[in-house]
């Protein structure tokens, strides 16, 4: 069944949301469609999917990028096409963009020119919600610390120490810092605080490293909000919000799954920003996607010495993957110099470094072919 | 099909949406599933429904709530569920409700006891992300607003005079009364400002209230957010902030489809609160109820006094549609004096006043007959 | 001696003060001469005055005063010039004057045209002081205030309740509303507070009815800066704050003496503001004035039914004096109309109410000879 | 004439200030009394005294105090007072404290021991009020910066740009950072700003650097209080608020004149912070004090490295004077290693650097004497 031609963001030629799930092989049982081209993989998806085989796993990074951006999103992409060109079964594995730089400059996070990913206006605002919930959850707890401050402070937590702030998913420099509790009595403790961007949230952060339901309640309720005045600190468990902060992200934990221009099955789940968290997608995301096909392709944000040393350092070692191969994108004037340097990269990242500044398919040829040879195995 | 035993919030007897869609006239290409038991009914379905019939159009009400609710919506839904059983086709029409107090006293306006909607926690909290839509689309008005006066103000807005807040839904009292903009000089201009909660934003009474996309988009320009120093009133299209509202709001604007828990087809959309709102779905959702059942029983909120005075006055105006029949919920000790009062409201309110305090479906049996019987040539 | 004339503010014609006190039979042990023209008079004077004799006490108000006076002081002034022109030894007995207001509409409450004290600019600001040592005893329990939460709040004062401000003898709008404490931790506990113009400050209605400064130190201590959680007033002898804002204050306590224009002994001390706080001298001055002449003529303030009745119901309840005539300034049209009013508030205040709206020492000289055959038997 | 005994604060033993001015040359046209013990100097005496004739010009100085401090001002008052013993004509030049740190742990730059101030209460406290005066001219202005943005802003001053805050002779932590100009739209601008402590203020600096009074008000007019967002700086004449500041200058101008515990003459004018200011006594003080005796012994605030410096680099430039030797207060264990490092510092200095580290004039006379061979001839 194609989609409708009465979606604007979704061409007539996308292949059905079901179809590109079935190719990972994963059935309507473990599929809850959200919109047209847009459906939620369920957790249950872990377990059905066969242990024994293991995608070949790929992480693509860049150079320190440029304020444009230096292409990792779209090479991320244009490898999995390419990949699937050549016949090999490969999915992609991406963060979710903030919709607030998405009314500023930089792209929002879906792609760029045929390497893009599909339906685009969702894929760039709403999506399923996760990043809403993600707010929710992190200004629920936000509430309850206020509101523990002034229902009496049973915890002593020290208004100094807080360092837990709110989050909106919107570019807007004057709630950056801010004096909240003003007005009467009734209106809370006066504080200095301010909001965060939603990927910049802790929550988001735990939403990308949960392996489980239970694992990110857990992490939730282990989150530090502050110090009591002996030293203490006092988290989200103390609260008793970890509870609630988990019911509002019951639909966010369960990966989403949209595809590619060319049809290729694409993962889009959690969003930490690079600079601030670590910058990479969600772990049940590559878990899932590690066993749905050859090659899991996926993207480690705001350049190798950031993202990519996270990937490795602290991603990885929650998920228990191995990487195979480590792509840097690069913007370079002698392709010798820089495949000198990816070559050095490549021995300290393990194995394989190589080098893609295309922005399609077809370009991406050679280092498709390259990748596909080196694990001609697959 | 039914739907899968796996989710815990949608019990295993429910129908499969497709199917209550399909009870109103309304088929698979004009529906947007969104995970189990939920859908979007896409606005193309206001056209291609038939235009001729009308269903019977029956408001409840009630007289100023307790803090505990007086029982609108559980009222509305044994409505619904009654005529349903008496084999009539009926259509129930709600609001969303808060996520804000559904972790304070009150209930999550998904009704309760047997007159329920399910999936309830999802009902209870995200749904589609609506909610969420309205809160981004304020707030980025909000940070335009603010950045205006950043940019160097070339509107003349008075800060004095901006009566545009910030909005979430969450119950979060230090955020009543806020300073704005403080920090390093690219940090904003300081200002007085607040939150409110996401139901009380004008983006949601304009969701509510609007027609179609086009409508939306208009009602959106013409918000005022201040005035110039020179009186004259400053507009989210002076400030080019209306497009972007709109195009966050382009999947919140198709109402929602659920059901009760005995299958009656709901469309919930929208969520104004009644108190400082117009307290009532939304317009778009009764239009396409209307013509998808013999009866549309939908809800005033807030009281016969705020929320039926506005459907009547405002909600009404604004949809062409008018009421056939009035309910008003009361909590009484004498039912003799009740129904009295309710008489001399109905008489009141042009036609039909019926009270109705019952808890399920089959209480309501009562009131349900009285009106089949009312509107038998329906 | 006369003062120099390299003295702009004194004119060449002026006493030496020393002489001005002596015909209040005050000699320069009693004496401290602050800068040409002015001095304080030692507490000690009260015993060193001979006890048997009091003045005639005469009290000057007005109706509503318009927004540029009424000519209050002008007519006391006026009242003390013409009785010692006619040969009576009158003292005269005013507030100090704010600053504030001083750069703003309204006169220094330094008189006007004849009617005017001297060294005018003297008078009209820092005088000897007090107005800034009232200042700066205020702030500093401000400090003591904020200190105490800061220090862990040990009597455990609701921040919500904190009902002491901070002074400043200027007009400052922005201080009016205010939130202090921010920055970092060691700056304080953020709070709601402002600043209040200093003649409404607690500290100068103290100043102004305290009978000796045991009495000040008294009063000083049961000042109420706010509420502690169970409900308990928290006092400034709780903070430990008393003892040295009466160190700060042991100058301002001594009363002021300088002269009108024409030679006439005027004690100036202690400025309550009329609308907010009693509006009238100290009790101190009246109590060494009413020992230094056959009449006191003293000014009270912002409209007989403010500063007028507080002169009657607190501050002579506060002195043990009573009032011998009482003189309501108002702006008329018809004469006899006024009068007749005048009598009417005469017999109300007990005695003699007689009306000038003059504005030098001749003009007044019906009522000054009205008042002189009143109490001819002086 | 000796002072009466009834003032607690000023000895039976002590000098008529009358006597103590005689004995600098300075008549009782030149002197207005402030109370008793205390007058200040007219500045007319600056033309008055001999102009040919100059004293020998000490600076003491210290190596960085310990939070105790170092001694400077014992060492200061014991110099004078062992040269007036030694029959030598010395005249004391010191800074008023701040009444901030009085009530805290510091002294009050009044000295200790013997070596005191007297009246030692008012010296510690007002004196004659030129601290507040210096207070009331700097948030004259500050009100005047913020009134000019809320009358719409004429100059087009930049808020983000406004480095002139507020002063307050207290310590008050929680006056530091503050948001203002909250409240109603007449209670002006929201910006945040903050109080330093009036020693900290440009206005006392100005105090401190003026040659006369002309000069201070042009100093006062060339305040720059920010920036027009044309980057032109903006002033306070630009404000028109220097004139209206210097007439509340009109009285602080004067050096005020007291005495040591042993009657040395001692003028103490002008408080500038050592860390933030130049920490140094008023030129206008000097200049009159190397005109009345053989030797003027000053002091500059807060170590060698800020307050000599700053005397030697900037209070010199300014009033034309030159110094004739430095003392540099210094806490030792083993003297000789210290002379080695004094003299080492005395030669950079230019001429004689001597250690003091007494507490009494006694004490003091090893270093007395030095001073008074070294300069035998004087």
């Amino acid at each position: 069944m194609k989609a409708s031609t009465q979606d604007r963001s979704l061409p007539t030629e996308a292949r059905a949301i079901g179809d590109v799930a079935a190719e990972m092989g994963i059935g309507p049982e473990l599929l809850e469609p959200y919109g047209l081209g847009v459906a939620k993989i369920r957790l249950e998806a872990l377990a059905a999917l066969p242990a024994g085989r293991r995608a070949r796993y790929v992480v693509v990074s860049a150079i320190t990028p440029t304020p444009l951006g230096e292409g990792k999103t779209v090479t991320t992409i244009g490898l999995g096409d390419g990949l699937r060109r050549i016949g090999r079964r490969a999915v992609v594995s991406l963060r979710q963009g903030s919709v607030g730089p998405t009314f500023g400059v930089k792209g929002g996070a879906a792609g760029g020119g045929r390497s893009t990913l599909i339906p685009f206006d969702r894929v760039a605002l709403h999506l399923t919600g996760d990043m809403h919930a993600v707010t929710a959850a992190h200004n629920l707890l936000s509430a309850m610390v206020d509101n523990h401050l002034f229902q009496g402070n049973a915890l002593n937590l020290d208004p100094a120490t807080i360092s837990w702030r709110r989050v909106l998913d919107v570019n807007d420099r004057a709630l950056r810092n801010i004096v909240i509790g003003l007005g009467a009595a009734q209106d809370g403790v006066p504080r200095q605080s301010g909001f965060d961007i939603t990927p910049a949230s802790e929550v988001m952060a735990v939403l990308a490293l949960s392996r489980s339901l239970a694992d990110m309640r857990s992490r939730l309720g282990r989150i530090v909000v502050g110090h009591a005045r002996d030293g203490r600190p006092v988290t989200a468990d103390d609260l008793h919000a970890a509870g609630a902060m988990t019911v509002l992200m019951l639909e966010a934990i369960k990966p989403n799954l949209v595809q590619t221009l060319e049809g290729t099955p694409t993962i889009v789940h959690a969003g930490p920003f690079g600079n601030i968290a670590h910058g990479n997608s969600s772990v049940i995301g590559d878990l899932i996607g590690s066993r749905a096909g050859e090659f899991l392709i996926t993207e480690a944000g705001f350049g190798a010495d950031m993202g990519a040393e996270r990937f490795f350092d602290i991603k990885c070692r929650v998920s228990g993957l191995r990487p195979d191969a480590a792509v840097v994108v690069a913007a370079c004037r002698e392709r010798g110099v820089f495949l000198r340097d990816a070559k050095l990269m490549g021995s300290q990242l393990g194995r394989h470094a190589l080098r893609v500044a295309v922005k399609s398919a077809e370009q991406n040829a050679e280092v498709v072919s390259e990748i596909a040879q080196a694990f001609g195995s697959a």
